[in-house]
C-alpha cells in the first residue's frame, strides 16, 4: 500500500523517519500490508535527504496516482491543506493529518466527505501530540456520557507558566527563554494568546458532544497578562495557574467552551503537569475522571501518532470507521458569561480595609489572600461561585477599587 | 444482538446497569445494532432485581443459544471461568472479561482460541478499571517500540500508602481504615501482598512485548513491611513510596517484571497519584512517556470498560481484531536480581559513624538521609545504582549492621 506525505517540515519528516524505522513492525500490525512511502510533496529541495527521489512539487501527481491509498497532510495552515485533503478524500484516498487548524475549522465537512467516499479521515496527532486521546475518548463514549473535558493543551504556554511558578521568572523573560530553547516561535501569538489551545478544544468538544464547535465561538484568553503577583496569590490559595481549555455540556444540551488562565488546586492531577507536557482530563458519568498525560508536541511523538493513524487506515481500507460529528448548531453554544465560576481578584485601593469590607458586603463573603512583597494598596481575594456575568457586575460596583486581574478558579 | 452476563456481582450488575442506561447511545455506536441482555448466569436468587426474569443457573443454556453472540464473564477466579470462556469462544461467541486472573494465567490460550474461531476475546476492564489502557497501548505500538511500562495498579495499597504518607497512619491502622471504607477485603492478601498488581503487569507486559509473562515468573513483594520510618526517609530523599508494578525489555530481548514498593521522586507523574487512583506509564521510543490516570476499580468505571468492549465486539462481529501475543518463552524472563536499581537502606548499628564510613567504603559513595524522631542507632542511606545482586551482596558485608529495610528507587 502506497503512502504520500504532503509537507516535509518537522512532523512530515518525522513521519518518513518512523515509517522507515518501524517498517517491519508496521507490516505485521497492518494486517500484513507493506506500507511504502511513494511521494513527498514539498516545494523545497532536499537533495541530501534519504528520500530525495520521492519529492514532487505537483499535488496532481499524488491525486491522480491510484496506487496511493493513504495521504498524510502535515503542511499546516488552512489553505491549500483543506482543498488538497478534500480532493484526496473525494478521490477515494484516506487522509491522516496533524493539522489542528484544519480539523477545528473543517472537521465536520471532511468527516462527511470521508464517509461519503467510504474512506477515513483521521487526526489523532492534531491534539496532544503523541498522547493517544482521540480513540480513547471514542472508546469511553461507548459506555459513558462525557459531559466535561479540560486540558493543558499547549506546551509552550505551560513551559512559560512553569518557569514563572517554579523559577520566579516574569512572563517576558520566560517567553524569551522558551524562544531560545525552541519551545516558542519567534511570533508566539498562536501559543501565548490561546489560539492553538482553542483549536484543540474545538476538536475535543466536537468529539465528546457530537457537534462541531468552531474556534470563533470559543472565548479565548492567553497568558500575556499573568504576573508573578498572580502566581504568588495562586500559591497562597494552594494552587497554580494553568492555561486551561475547557468544554462542558449542561443538562439542557448547551455547550460551553473557553480557553483561559485558570487556578487549579495543587491536589488536582492537572497541577503537576509541568514544562512542555500536556494533559487531558475527561469526566464521564460512569467512569469518573480519566487523565491522559504526555508530550503534546515534538517531531517523533507527533509523527508516531500520525503513523498509528496510517496503520489504522491501512487496516480499515475501504471501510469508514471514525465516529462522525455533525455540523455546528450555533444555538447550542452558551455565552461564557452565563457560566459559573469563582474569581481570584487582585486589585488596588487607597483604603484596603474599606475595600475588603466592601467586597465582603458585595459578594457575601470572600477569601482574602496575602503575599510577601505586595505593593502598598494591593490586595487579593477569592469570590464565591456565581455566573461570570454576575461576578463582573459586582466587581464593577466596588468603590475606590481598581481591579488588576481576575482569574477563574476551577474544580478539576 | 444478544448478550449474556456470567456472574452478577459488583461488576456484572454494573454491566447490566450500564447496558440499560446507555441503550440508545450504544445502539448508535454499535453500527445500529441493538444490544439486548438475554441471560444472567448466577447461582444466587435476585427476586427483586429489574433483570429477575433473565437469570439462569445452567451455563449450557447460554452456550447452546446461538442467538447469544457476546458473553460477558464477570465471575472472577480461574475456575470455572476458564472452562466457560473457552467453551464460549469455541462455540463462536465473543467474550469480554474483567477477570485479571483469567487473562494473566490463560490469556495466550484464550486469544488463540478466539482467533481460531473468528471471534474476539477482550479484557480492557482487567487492568486499570475504567481507564482506557489496552487499546491505547495497542495504538502506541503501531508506531513505537515500547520498552518499559510501570504502574500503580492496585487502588487498595495506594490508598493505604497515601494514608501513611499524608496522615502518618501506620500500616495496620491504614489497612483497618481501608477495610472499614470498603477499599480493602476482609482478607486483604491479594491486594497488600501484590498479587493483584502482579496479574495486571503480566497482562500489560504481554501486550507490550508480545509474549506471555506468567504471574509465577514475576518477583512480587507487597507493602506489609513498609513502616512510617521508611515513609519519612523517602520524604527526606524528596519522594514517596508507591507499590509499583514494572516490566521492561532490555536490548537483548529479555523481559524483567517485578512488583514491589518503590521510591519515586516527587516530580514524577506517579508521585501525585493518591488514594484509590491508578496510573500507568508507558515509555515509547518515539513517544516518550505517556501516563494514563483514573479510577482503577469500582462498579461503574469497570462496568463502563466492559460495555465499551461489548460495543467493540458488536462492531467487529465475525472479525477477529485483537492483537495476539504468543505463549511464554521462559528463557526470556530475566532474574530480577540481575536488574539494576538503587536502594534506600534503613539499618541500625551500635556505632552509626563507623557503619556509615563502612557503607561509604563498600558502595563507593552513599547519600545519607536523616529524619526527626529516629531511634538511637538508626540510620539510612541511598546506594548508587548497581545490579540488585551486587547491592545485596555488598549490604551483607557491612560490619555490625542490621538492615531493617531496602526499598528500590526508580527513575519514573
Amino acid at each position: 500500500m502506497n503512502v504520500a506525505v504532503m509537507g516535509y517540515g518537522i512532523v512530515g519528516s518525522g513521519v518518513a523517519e518512523v515509517l522507515a524505522k518501524e517498517h517491519d513492525s508496521i507490516a505485521k500490525r497492518s494486517l500484513q500490508e507493506e506500507l511504502s512511502l511513494k511521494y513527498i510533496l514539498d516545494i523545497r529541495d532536499f537533495p541530501d535527504d534519504p528520500n530525495a527521489g520521492k519529492f514532487v512539487r505537483d499535488f496532481d501527481v499524488i491525486l491522480q496516482d491510484e496506487s496511493v491509498q493513504i495521504v498524510v497532510e502535515t503542511m499546516g495552515g488552512l489553505h491549500p491543506a483543506y482543498e488538497y485533503v478534500l480532493a484526496c478524500l473525494q478521490a477515494g484516498k484516506s487522509v491522516v493529518t496533524s493539522n489542528k487548524e484544519l480539523v477545528a475549522e473543517k472537521g465536520d465537512e471532511l468527516l462527511a466527505a470521508a464517509k461519503a467516499h467510504g474512506v477515513n479521515f483521521m487526526f489523532e496527532a492534531s491534539v496532544g501530540g503523541g498522547i493517544p486521546i482521540i480513540r480513547p475518548i471514542s472508546q469511553c463514549l461507548a459506555a459513558n456520557e462525557l459531559d466535561e473535558i479540560a486540558g493543558i493543551l499547549n506546551g509552550t504556554t505551560n513551559y512559560i507558566l512553569t518557569q514563572m511558578i517554579q523559577e520566579g521568572l516574569d512572563f517576558d523573560t520566560a517567553l524569551a527563554q522558551a524562544q531560545e530553547l525552541g519551545y516558542a516561535e519567534k511570533d508566539p501569538t498562536a501559543d501565548v494568546d490561546g489560539h492553538d489551545a482553542c483549536r484543540k478544544i474545538c476538536i475535543l468538544a466536537a468529539l465528546c458532544f457530537g457537534t462541531h464547535v468552531y474556534p470563533k465561538e470559543v472565548h479565548t484568553e492567553g497568558i500575556r497578562a499573568i504576573t508573578l503577583a498572580d502566581v504568588d496569590y495562586a500559591r497562597a490559595w494552594g494552587g497554580v495557574i494553568k492555561l486551561l481549555a475547557r468544554a462542558a455540556r449542561s443538562d439542557d444540551g448547551q455547550i460551553t467552551a473557553i480557553v483561559s488562565p485558570a487556578l487549579v488546586k495543587n491536589s488536582s492531577q492537572l497541577a503537576g503537569v509541568n514544562d512542555v507536557f500536556n494533559a487531558i482530563l475527561v469526566r464521564g458519568d460512569a467512569l469518573g475522571d480519566v487523565v491522559f498525560y504526555g508530550r503534546g508536541a515534538g517531531k517523533l511523538p507527533t509523527a508516531s501518532a500520525v503513523v498509528a493513524d496510517v496503520v489504522d487506515c491501512a487496516r480499515n481500507q475501504g471501510k469508514n470507521r471514525m465516529l462522525l460529528w455533525d455540523g455546528a448548531k450555533s444555538a447550542y453554544v452558551r455565552d461564557y458569561l452565563d457560566c459559573e465560576t469563582a474569581f481570584l481578584v487582585r486589585a488596588e485601593s487607597a483604603d484596603v480595609p474599606a475595600a475588603l469590607a466592601d467586597a465582603e458586603r458585595v459578594f457575601g463573603s470572600v477569601q482574602v489572600l496575602t503575599r510577601e512583597g505586595a505593593a502598598a494598596g494591593e490586595f487579593a481575594f477569592v469570590t464565591p461561585t456565581d455566573t461570570e456575568r454576575a461576578l463582573r457586575a459586582k466587581l464593577g460596583t466596588l468603590l475606590g477599587v481598581r481591579v488588576l486581574s481576575a482569574i477563574r478558579a476551577v474544580g478539576y
